[in-house]
């Protein structure tokens, strides 16, 4: 069984899903710990950071499974598989486990590592980088993750924008998948540190940066974008477990 | 021509869809004057109230998309019927101009009037009224709207809730129609006045009002229900035309 433990940082909720295709939905969140990326703005890196390596918990699909049901009260709902990068994970035993009790299965991934379980999910949300992280995207290691997801899962693109350089990645990254539907999501420029779960937070600045995007959007034309903030963040800051 | 023209209180956008089922997406609002309801917590008493009757202007199915084709640069895109009531005015030639032209066409009513044209749209959103309202539901109307609607557009239920009493009135009426997609909305308590089209608003008490239901659904293990914030009032407050 050890080598099929996975890495886990946190699980919480029920809570409501604060991003992306399923917002306001009830879920609980399994985040694992580790990534492949390091974003300059990332927001939970107490699930990225080595440094945060020992507090991270190895679980087995079972023990993880069994948590969801208590915190769920064994009612099926929709569990939100995220990270770091969950991708890194073996997940499939989870996801089998979950499936055959009902609960639905949403992962949120960068879209740099394809796994041969995301087949098994039921909404794959793929957020590629723009170039605000410091990252850069490896659209033939994108493609795997769609090919490998096959056409069970439905699939959304989520981008997440600070400015105008993220803004042409995102219409870019439109231009090559325009089947998907598109969210696109105002970036928080004031991101926790990872030692600090509920760090100040520029609420203003981040509504501002959607009324821009929404601005532009119009402007521009580009009706096949949805846009959305990041509801958990407009409501409890950077809190953590919520 | 004069009898079917549709009193207009304003056309707007494109903007976002702040609230339901199309939450993020660009849209151009074309608000209908006149509405048989007094909900005591209205906010948009400026499309409702008789006295405001000189502001709404009498517009023909043509004129009104010509201003929509105008507004959204002639490209497709999704046209929220809104009021007031829409459903008390004569929709269906508008209905027919934007959907030859690859427009989509969104409605949000009380469900206390049924229009046959309500077939013809792409997403009827049915908002009944809680006690809070100071409204009655009529049930047998609310069926004769989801009657004529048939299975043409995709319906979803959106509650307001503002306490105890909407909410046990909106788990009501989702047992009542199982099968329909549930959005609950936080109400906003700081509507603005028919005269005032930026009066202040209590956005701390929204967001706390929303955290109240997070937490009643997750308790509850209501999974079914979506619970959504009205983002045009996070984003611009009681502007309006936004």
């Amino acid at each position: 069984m050890a080598t099929d433990t996975i890495r886990i940082s946190e699980i919480f909720g029920p809570t409501i899903q604060g991003e992306g295709a399923l917002i306001g939905e009830p879920t609980v969140f399994v985040r694992t710990g580790g990534c492949d990326y390091r974003c300059s703005w990332c927001d939970t890196l107490h699930a990225v950071e080595s440094d945060y390596r020992h507090d991270w918990t190895p679980m087995t699909a079972e023990a993880i499974f069994a948590e969801v049901e208590r915190l769920s009260g064994g009612k099926p709902l929709t569990l939100s598989l995220s990270g770091g990068n969950p991708a890194i994970q073996p997940l499939g035993d989870l996801i089998a486990l979950g499936k055959a009790k009902a609960y639905r299965f949403a992962l949120e991934t960068q879209g740099s590592v394809a796994a041969p379980w995301f087949s098994g999910l039921d909404v794959l949300t793929l957020s590629p980088k723009g170039p605000s992280s410091g990252m850069d995207t490896d659209w033939s290691k994108f493609d795997e993750c769609l090919e490998i997801a096959g056409h069970s899962p439905d699939i959304a693109l989520k981008i997440v924008v600070f400015d105008e350089a993220d803004y042409a990645y995102a219409q870019d990254a439109a231009a090559r998948y325009p089947k998907l539907p598109l969210y696109l999501q105002p970036g928080n420029h004031t991101p926790p540190p990872a030692d600090d779960d509920d760090a100040e937070i520029d609420i203003d600045g981040i509504l501002a940066r959607m009324r821009w995007l929404v601005d532009k959007v119009a402007e521009d034309q580009w009706y096949d974008a949805k846009i959305l903030p990041q509801l958990h963040v407009l409501l409890w800051g950077n809190l953590r477990g919520v």
